[in-house]
């Protein structure tokens, strides 16, 4: 039977009886041509309880109207105006963004699909289409829904299948979030629950809906029965129906009362008839009948469209509709999301327990939840294990738009050589601002070596009920960069070394063979060859081309042996290593040298990491390494030697922050831990800029800077902020009672003896000594930058009231905008409420930043510039050694780069036992030394180690694993 | 209003009038008291859409009848019945689980919430009781739920809360299969959609089915009106009534036409009715009536229980039934899972792409979805990113009664200095037998070093179109597994280095004081100390009774710098040093000496990785490390030096496994990769064993052996499979025509030098003569351990078909069970369909299996019964240096350790250039040492070189990494 469908006036559709088709009967139609029946669609429900929504039959016909169907009917009217619009706010948002409709069918096209794919092509969606042969497995279908749930460009998925194939399996393995015909279970389930905020609602029940609701008489607190509609379908549709104030009434099929309940009924829905039908008799005059069938009839989509059904464009609009809905919610997704940080409490005992005790009786939060919580996607996320997740930089472009939170460096006076507790202070601070403020807040550490975790210093996770955790994840490999790097520096180390020995033992020609092969008779240069052709000013890609003297340039780097600077690393405290000759089996032929190895985190390679903005820099910065200079004295870099491409693979995923939290679940990145002498001793700028983005506007990033503020807040500034172009908002200061009496004139302290009793009791006098020149002079090493300070002073339990109190006063008499007693180690968060309070308040003071020195003066000049300002010296000494090596870098025009300045930090001079603010000195510089790839140029004042030792009975002593429980013990 | 029950004799209940309750009018009851309406509850529904189910509103008054509850219900009686026997049966098989029902209210138990407990209590559940504060917040209840979200214990949480804090976030934080009560989205969705498979019905809405199905006039087909229920409550009970055959009809308190819906109604549910109530007149004669409410009224919770009602109980009864189900489930789940692998479809290209390009164009699976098809448990899984996981021990325990699969080595012949594909055979014959055969398989692989992935090898994935993916991740970092190890073995270096040094500069009480270090003025041995004193027979736990001479025996190890057999190691192709002095720097005061490192997997605790069962006896293995001799010739061992317990800890995550998978998507275990001579060459015992617990009985798991089957096979079986205690089924030889030529007498094969023609055209009697001299000899290897050997061709393209059956009829009449040519290189698992099917047949022929020698056989027998049986020695000859050694061994009680022989790969004999099967001639034993951790003596046949070099141009000129795609090129 074919239809046709003709509009009135009124905007009612009368449809006319006009052919039969085979298998179908269509005994209803003639009730369609009462006129008082208001609308008669002929569509298709699925009345099984197989999970999905109906399909709608297309029949074909002869056009009996030449008007577009989007011009004749209000209803389809609206729902494509109001989805165009969506469409167009989104696409102006987002100019990029293209909606995509997936479709899985098996076997061609149908009418019906050509109807959806008609709708969504004029709404302007792209639609990608998978069509499985008619006999496709269960398998086949979850292996493309699989792809498409991960398909980031497809937001919506359109199973137009037989029901057969929409199985729990299948319906189970579909995304919610791409369901837009809201077929799963949870969308179902949102529905019926009434929360239509998250889920999708049935393209078709939403429109049957809204021809009900277009009744020409109002349905309002009137009778809608459904025929037939024992499946989820119907509940959502009976839902629908009842929340718009009708009332639903269901029956099937074969009730012996179906008579009356369609005559009592005001509006029919018939769902899945079948070759069932009503008698048209039934209906009493005006009430309005909609058909629905479950199946198409076969042939239907070979022929022709040409009269169309209100519904099935309705359907075809809402589905459309849906996938615009959820690529706006997507796109929502992708926006800054608010915190929804949930703390873990604290409950601190007395007397404090060790740290490994305090840390593992806390149960952290799963890192994906926390993740969650902050506001980064799923697909930002690289897990390691349940406690660590790599964060990756793409969220950088994603919030690229977002402005940056507040900017808190924390650094110290100068301290005693036990520390004074600068990480406890940065932790107990976010603690205090994002679980007792509730401001977002994010702190940045440095990845700690594990050398001083098994030799003298144990962990720095923090410490008492400041940590982050599980401090022994912390302190142990984390996610693997600092072997990374060690991977990274060591291959370059054993680059150098073969390369000489090769040099020494071929030919020209044999190493140009060698260098540059002959594949099934070709000779190439690889790109990181035809990188140093260039830079020798080579401008040939031919190796046959080359002269025997480019030749010989180009295969002999002529590194001078008593010129390599680099060196090999271990992260282990192993004090043999500092001098070492290598070289000497038989094997290497008598090129035996002296070097030495350092600590891993002493490489130029960890500067490096914490200095890069992005992976492109890092791969440049990596490729500039100077490793040595040829017996020409020209600098050899890593591309030189060809090994800066695996540089740059050896540290892809270490660029990436790792994410973790602290005692009260307030995150925390941990990233990069260079040296602070002969590097600039900070966290990372990308775990900085990451964190800034995602603390939001008013929330806070508290990085840490290592040693005294003259060595890790001056290279914070002048190297980190000048790299980064971060500017911070306030500094705060650390300082304890014990530092300040030393700086005052106490004894001296030493790791491993008892304090002196100076230290123990109450002695105001030394406290004021040292707060009138230490604690004075690094304030105003902090205002010469234009930033304000807050001081913090970490208060032990020996300390006296009066004591505290006169630190406060005298701080501020020194120009701090506050300063405040801090009890985290005691106390978490809440001990560090007054410290939280006072950097939340001078955050919105005016900072008004500036660097130190001018990047283009000559070298000499900014180092002075930074004794005289920063340490207070009168001036600097350079041995004729540092005046020669500053010549050299002039040469090779290195002068621009900032200066790192190589000093003890147990003074503010070069002398670690002159205290407080010594002046009337002369620096010395000793040497002068450069990191070109990091960056920077380091002048030495005095010797530095960069291999700590182990001492008599190191850590390891007592640390231990429990087989069983795998708990460790003895780590602090 | 008090009521009580009665309960007449045909099990029906009548309901008397007894007293009000201020606030709630129940002009209802006298309804009750019709004799014909027959039974009438009064109970709680929710009739908002607030997204809870009903609560049970429990009254006092005085006890009417003295019998049990649960004497007097049918309805009842069968729940609680069938609820103990799912009890009983859930103790009998897991007598150690007790389910766990947890209750998070607000305020005090009220006298539903002890009906609860009293049905729990009387069922065996224990119960877990969250008592918030009334006025307690949205996050603290969210907090808790996260909490029992977690907790493995608890099966069920029951969410006796007010209306109001039933939020959305609160039900979407439940985690539906604890929702015992069946109100979370996902749960109503299942039930809507009929699948009740794996979600929770709501009890209340069993409860009231319960009591329609037993009402007195069948109700099939019969009208069940619900009023007031808009809820999703009303659409659960609405969907159970219709399935179960009735007719439910819904309408609500202000329908106009509510009078003649109630009398036409079979049954009515009267839904959150508050003070609403139904006139008696309107209930015809026999109509069923229930009444729900949908608050506790106030007070309740405080008088005495005594009126029980039905509805109440078995509400509460259905719950604790849930709570079963939901424990059941929860075992159900750790019980073996049958695998649903989903295969990646593979199309291999021609020719072939290099082995990046055919990796990268295979979207891996995440790896949790993998891990879920092969079924292990999420937490069982730690991911590290996207691709890879490592898999817990704790499977071990978990699968501990499953039977094992089948166990398959693959070993090679004799190979040329090529290789000749054992990794590539290995992944194509799991991904032939998994993703073709559909039997469940499992790859277990070797991890590879980075030296050689930078060096000349390139990486070790396998390759072609049998490979595992991502190949850069398997390649280069991995999950830091080898980090571990070089970390924890030159932490074991610097402490030898250290303490020679502190012994050297320390009296014997400095050095005492510093060991054994007063704290707060007591002193204390370590237990790593006391296991030192036990060692060196000095029984006191006190450090004070300790003689002089005994402090000096405990504080000296006095290592004797000639006889330090620790090496350091990286893991970098460093030849350099290979042989190095340490100790140069003036800090070290002149204590110097000779040393090497070694690259990072010839550590010993590499093999120790590779041949440990668990952390346990991992942690044993490398506290017995014997890193040299004291100059009195005791050995010193690791935890002598104290570092034991630290090592255990730096290595506690490179214990587990890491998953990756195939081209085809099959699993892949790549865990440990212990040199081949100095070491045993092969892959863990541990990755095996929760392989062969995880593929099931009729799967298999394939590990390979290092280099020939004369080393890796023999110390697969003697070594690895000692240890293990596994047994293999089939052995599968590997063999290439090239290598075979070339056994045959062909000219040299070497690396970087164009093959002889020899090996690219045709030649059958070099093939035969191969075939018969090596193949024939290592067949006779196996066969020796009485394992059945399938020879597996690794065809390449310049085979011919007449060579490649030569090959396999003769290896058959050597006595192979079978030989088969692969084509995995070029064609995945498809091409290696032929061996998957071969294997399949013989594992399932009997083996023998058995050990070559007895353990406890002089060093020197078992020495000569490898070299004679094996290699084809006549004898074996000790150099005066080894047999001083094997006397020193037998001294120290280490002469039942098996041999590890560190012999060239390159031939059968100690003569690189024998091919074929050499025999008369005597093996020369240069040197033996000793792995005493690992739990080897290894014997040196010649020089073994522990640190490759790197050639003049590496591999690392090639590889580089894009910045903006991540994607890495020139890896192979």
């Amino acid at each position: 039977m074919k239809l046709s469908f003709l509009r009135s006036a009124c905007g009612s559709l009368r449809v006319h009886s006009r052919s039969r088709v085979s298998g179908v009967t269509q005994r209803c139609l003639p009730v369609a041509a009462r006129a008082d029946c208001r609308w008669i669609h002929r569509a298709a429900g699925d009345s099984s309880s197989s999970g999905t929504s109906p399909k709608l039959a297309v029949h074909s016909g002869k056009k009996s109207w030449n008007k577009d169907v989007f011009e004749l009917d209000t209803s389809l009217k609206e729902v494509v105006q109001s989805t165009k619009e969506s469409m167009v706010a989104l696409q102006r948002r987002n100019p990029s963004i293209q909606p995509v409709l997936a479709i899985i069918q098996t076997g061609e096209d149908d009418s019906l699909l050509e109807i959806n794919k008609k709708m969504a092509g004029k709404l302007g969606l792209n639609i990608t289409q998978i069509c499985l042969a008619e006999e496709c497995s269960e398998d086949e279908i979850v292996e493309e829904l699989l792809k498409l749930n991960e398909d980031p460009r497809v937001h919506g998925v359109y199973l137009h299948l037989p029901p057969t194939f929409l199985t729990s399996r299948v319906l189970d393995t579909l995304k919610p979030e791409k369901d837009i015909d809201g077929i799963t279970d949870l969308n179902i389930g949102r529905l019926i629950r009434g929360d239509l905020s998250k889920g999708f609602v049935s393209p078709i029940a939403s429109a049957i809906l809204d021809l009900l609701e277009k009744h020409n008489a109002p349905l309002k607190e009137k009778t809608v029965l459904l025929v037939g509609g024992e499946g989820p379908f119907a509940f959502s549709l009976q839902f629908l129906i009842e929340k718009s104030g009708m009332v639903a009434s269901k029956t099937n099929w074969s009730s012996r009362d179906l008579q009356s309940q369609v005559m009592q009924a005001d509006a029919v829905v018939l769902l899945g008839a079948g070759n069932m039908n009503v008698p048209p008799t039934w209906f009493r005059p005006g009430t309005g009948v909609i058909r629905c069938e479950s199946m198409l009839e076969p042939g239907d989509h070979a022929t022709e469209m040409s009269s169309q059904s209100e519904l099935w464009y309705l359907a075809a609009a809402y589905r459309t509709q849906n996938v615009v809905r959820s690529c706006s919610r997507w796109i929502q997704g992708k926006q800054y999301q608010q915190w929804s940080l949930r703390n873990l409490k604290l409950q601190p005992l007395m007397p404090v327990p060790s740290d490994i005790e305090i840390s593992r009786a806390q149960i952290p939060k799963p890192v994906v939840q926390l993740a969650e919580e902050i506001g980064l996607l799923p697909e930002e996320l690289e897990s390691y294990g349940r406690n660590k997740a790599k964060v990756q930089l793409s969220l950088l472009d994603r919030l690229q738009t977002q402005p940056d939170g507040k900017y808190v460096l924390v650094a110290g006076i100068t301290p005693t050589p036990l520390g004074e507790g600068k990480s406890t202070v940065t932790i107990g601070l976010v603690q205090a601002l994002s679980a007792h403020l509730k401001l977002n807040s994010f702190a940045c550490l440095r990845q700690p070596s594990q050398g001083p975790t098994f030799g003298v210093k144990g962990g720095a996770a923090g410490g008492g009920y400041a940590q982050v955790i599980p401090m022994e994840e912390f302190n142990l490999h984390l996610t693997g960069d600092i072997h990374a790097i060690t991977a990274a520096n060591n291959l370059v180390a054993a680059a150098i070394d073969a390369r000489m020995l090769h040099e020494a033992t071929q030919s020209d020609k044999a190493l140009f063979n060698r260098l540059v092969p002959s594949v099934n008779g070709v000779r190439r240069f690889s790109p990181i060859q035809i990188s140093r052709l260039h830079r020798l000013g080579i401008n040939t890609t031919d190796p046959a081309s080359l002269t025997p003297q480019e030749i010989s340039t180009f295969v002999r780097l002529d590194l001078d042996p008593s010129q390599i600077t680099w060196h090999r690393v271990v992260d282990t405290n192993d004090r043999f290593l500092r001098k070492i000759t290598v070289g000497q089996a038989s094997t290497e032929k008598g090129q035996i040298r002296e070097t030495g190895f350092d600590i891993a985190v002493a490489s130029e390679i960890m500067a490096i990491l914490a200095l890069a903005d992005g992976l492109e820099d890092m791969k440049n910065r990596l490729a500039r390494i100077v490793v040595g200079t040829s017996r020409s004295g020209q600098p050899v870099t890593t591309e030189d030697l060809g090994v800066s491409g695996a540089l740059a693979v050896l540290m892809k995923d270490a660029i990436k922050p790792t994410l973790m939290q602290t005692l009260e679940g307030t995150p925390v990145f941990v990233h990069a831990g260079p040296f602070a002498n002969i590097a600039h001793g900070n966290s990372s700028v990308l775990a900085d800029k990451l964190a800034l983005k995602l603390v939001g506007q008013d929330g806070f990033v508290v990085t840490e800077a290592g040693f005294g503020a003259d060595i890790g807040m001056e290279k914070f500034f002048n190297i980190k902020c000048r790299a980064s172009g971060l500017r911070p908002n306030v500094v705060v200061l650390v300082a304890t009672i014990r530092a300040l009496k030393m700086h005052g004139g106490g004894p001296n302290v030493s790791a491993g003896t008892p304090l002196p009793k100076e230290y123990i009791d109450e002695n105001l006098s030394l406290v004021a000594g040292g707060c009138h020149s230490n604690l004075r002079k690094q304030i105003q090493i902090a205002h010469q930058f234009g930033v304000p300070v807050v001081v913090a002073l970490n208060v032990f339990k020996t300390d006296t009231q009066a004591e505290i109190d006169l630190v406060c006063q005298i701080a501020k008499e020194c120009g701090a905008s506050d300063a405040v007693p801090c009890h985290h180690w005691a106390h978490g968060g809440r001990g560090s409420l007054e410290l939280a309070h006072a950097v939340n308040e001078t955050a919105n003071k005016p900072s008004n930043f500036q660097f130190l020195y001018n990047i283009e003066m000559p070298i000499a000049e900014k180092i002075k510039t930074i004794a005289q300002k920063v340490y207070g010296a009168d001036d600097i000494e350079l041995s004729p050694a540092a005046q020669a090596k500053i010549e050299y870098y002039n040469q090779q025009g290195y002068s621009s780069l900032p200066i790192c300045m190589a000093k003890t930090h147990l003074s503010l001079s070069h002398m670690p036992d002159k205290k407080g603010a010594p002046t009337g000195f002369v620096l010395p510089i000793r040497e002068v030394r450069a990191s070109i790839g990091a960056g920077f140029i380091f002048p030495l004042v005095g010797a530095m180690s960069t291999m700590p030792g182990l001492p008599t009975r190191p850590c390891f002593y007592d640390i231990d694993l429990n087989p069983v429980t795998e708990e460790i013990t003895g780590l602090f």
